[in-house]
């Protein structure tokens, strides 16, 4: 997607501090961190939300959903929240599909 | 797990309305809704959180996420909130890993 801010971060095309990456997805501070800390986990290709994934992806996020531990544990995170946002009605922002992990700090109650 | 309520309730120990289950999931409503709709998904073999998946769980995973969006149309939900807490600090409360969809009225921030 030509004018996805995920997208081009996932490419390199604008700069940030990459937290994680390999093949599939790549991970990164929130600019707009809700707790002590919070990073977002996404996948490179453009995938809009979970209402979007097909049969295809189930490897995909397998593979996410288990580095997903293994990212907050990096940043030191023994325990943590993991939020995805799915829809307008679901509260999501930006349309690329993208993993919140919260911790660090007292979480706020949902 | 002996005393695990989410294990008595996917081996159906404890009634429940199962609405979704298959040989590895099901979903069931949550007794305490923080939203219009508040559902959780639970593996049915005891995983205690994130933290606690292995290399074998992959497929698992994957499995699950890909049926989060289907459970949630069924439940007439386009547009919802996935939720899950890993640990204490995460404020996880009870340690059988679930995934909260939250949805059917605005949602409030995290």
């Amino acid at each position: 997607m030509t004018d996805c801010i995920f997208c081009k971060i996932a490419n390199q095309e604008i700069p940030a501090d990459l937290l994680y990456q390999d093949e599939h997805i790549v991970a990164f501070a929130d600019i707009a961190p809700k707790a002590e800390k919070h990073l977002l986990v996404i996948p490179r290709r453009h995938i809009e939300n979970l209402n979007d994934l097909t049969a295809d992806d189930e490897v995909l996020m397998g593979h996410l959903m288990l580095r997903l531990p293994e990212i907050a544990a990096a940043q030191k995170l023994t325990g943590f929240r993991t939020i995805t946002n799915t829809g307008k009605e679901g509260g999501q922002e930006v349309f690329h599909m993208h993993f919140h992990i919260l911790g660090g700090s007292e979480l706020p109650g949902f």
